[in-house]
């Protein structure tokens, strides 16, 4: 559907006011009503901006928090160039989930959402960017000489996407984020070819 | 409730059947008319031996497969005293989870009990004694010298939960077993105090 100017404005305002809810009342499920209320729409207008109904909702707002993941790591995870880089990138994603606690927004679309095509799609492809830019950071680290090139850039991002998934369902089912704080740390060290030795 | 040895034959043959049932429907949502059916069972034994009704069948298979997730890294994770071992305990671990692939039956059960206290005990203290045994592991290989002993064994075994759940959780939406097992030799490799440089 081409949208105007003024229709894409209506539509992002639709999805900013159904995140915004989502972000308050999670871990609840929301209805069509909800969405309405709370984004000033009428029933026509939802459903001229997502034929798809609550659905096609959803997951424009899913699409919507998984940017927000990636923007809340920025403006470290677009240049990771150096260790201090690291560092901070390592504390916004800690400081991130620990904002949410148990109430991950996309995980809590996610359960809503269920396990359709087009939630896959949303998480695979946020996970695959996530990866991409922990890898893109590895080589650049390589390429001025800070990281071993003998490293498996490959492997150690898939060992962070890991690390930081798990480390989350642990802060979001205990409450404690050292689990993601300790994986991101000893993650670090393997990537400074740091052995406890060393310190 | 005080059972005879034979009550508690019959419990735990409700608690095995109601298990093998839902191993093989997973990941669709069981009834009680399913546990009837799979266990030879009749609605009055099920209510005798499982008063709570379908929460409390579902839990106490919760907790057989939460002991299943021990045994099937057995005998490794209980004697974690050599390098070798913890190579054996890592490929049990991977192989135990790619044998299940998108279709963890503990995972299953809790989408199904939902977020009750009894569902995060059992996941809690799951949780709690896998990390014990891996911390033991560390602090026995501390003691015999082939890991160094400033090593903090308590984030270790923490980073290794971390990478274990999200590591799985990969497998489970993607099918791929890689980030486990590379998250869990980048640990081990910390564990060894062994950089990429010394390979």
């Amino acid at each position: 559907m081409a949208l105007t100017a003024k229709g894409r404005a209506t539509r992002q305002r639709i999805i900013e006011g159904a995140s915004a809810h989502m972000r308050t009342d999670a871990p609840g499920t929301v209805t069509l009503d909800d969405i309405r209320a709370s984004t000033g729409t009428s029933k026509g207008q939802l459903f001229h901006y997502f034929p798809g109904g609550k659905e096609e909702i959803l997951l424009a707002v899913a699409r919507h928090e998984a940017e927000r993941v990636i923007a809340d790591q920025r403006p470290h995870i677009d240049a990771l160039n150096s260790w201090t880089a690291w560092t901070r990138w390592r504390d916004a994603v800690v400081a991130r989930y620990r904002a949410h606690g148990a109430h991950c927004p996309l995980g809590n679309l996610m359960n809503q959402v269920g396990s359709t095509p087009g939630a896959a799609e949303v998480t695979g492809s946020l996970l695959d960017r996530w990866q991409l830019l922990i890898r893109q950071g590895v080589t650049t680290m390589q390429s001025e000489g800070l990281i071993d090139s003998g490293l498996d850039a490959d492997r150690a991002a898939a060992a962070f996407i890991a690390g930081i998934q798990g480390g989350v369902q642990m802060l979001r089912s205990t409450g404690d984020s050292t689990y993601l704080e300790v994986v991101l740390d000893i993650l670090i060290d393997h990537l400074r070819g740091r052995s406890v030795q060393e310190r």
